[in-house]
């Protein structure tokens, strides 16, 4: 089912968003992959399921192709404006992943702030004046039909 | 591929949540929806699709099996507190959407707090001292192999 149509800003997301390796490609694409054997390599691929989900990125405006920073003839995958406004996803992932899916004492890469080499603050959903709530705190209001 | 022995959190979370149906199961979970036949409803998902990823969930104790708060014979799906914990992630992707796939005047549901009637803040990465910082602020160190 494709959402395109949906009112719901969650399920026209997800018609992107909702694939394990769309997910992974942008999580590389922040840790600075740029070039499709980059990707192949880093997430042990299939390279036509990985052209698939690239032109996927491209189409939604997630990714952007450009020229490689080094001169070279190769083209590299970049984020848009509206790819990097995915990090919060990312890191909502990330967050979640640490707390519930690993051991404590298990080896995990660790996303730091480069300037203070210390963890980001846990995400938290908060209302206009800064105080923190919860989903029991909201409502989802459709449009009329 | 499945991620249960990668060290990076964010692949972890995709084994279970880069999923376009378990994400729209935990959204409409948020929204209150308890029963099989409402959440099929809701989706307009086949059957043995709908209790795959709903089976999928419940192993991964996102969602759990209550008994139906009326007292009939039904069993209800409850959001468990590592399920409730993917709040943040569901608005995370509801915020990307009205951003991004919506045009400004067009009919789309919106979450809101209950007290106030209004929009959540918009969801921000910050540091531990509270300052926002965005994707190249940051790094992400991967364990020693």
């Amino acid at each position: 089912m494709n959402s395109v149509a949906s009112t719901c800003p969650v399920a026209r997301a997800t018609d992107i968003l909702g694939d394990r390796w769309c997910l992974l490609i942008v999580r590389d694409a922040f840790d600075g992959v740029r070039r499709f054997g980059d990707f192949q390599r880093s997430l042990g691929i299939a390279r036509n399921i990985l052209s698939d989900r690239l032109r996927k990125l491209l189409d939604a405006e997630i990714l952007q192709l450009q020229d490689a920073a080094d001169g070279s003839s190769y083209q590299e995958y970049r984020l848009t404006r509206k790819g990097e406004d995915l990090f919060v996803l990312i890191v909502a992932l990330r967050q979640w992943g640490e707390q519930y899916l690993f051991e404590p004492h298990e080896a995990r890469s660790v996303l730091l702030e480069t300037a203070s080499g210390q963890a980001l603050a846990a995400l938290q959903c908060s209302n206009l004046h800064g105080k923190v709530i919860q989903a029991a705190d909201t409502q989802v209001i459709k449009p009329a039909q």
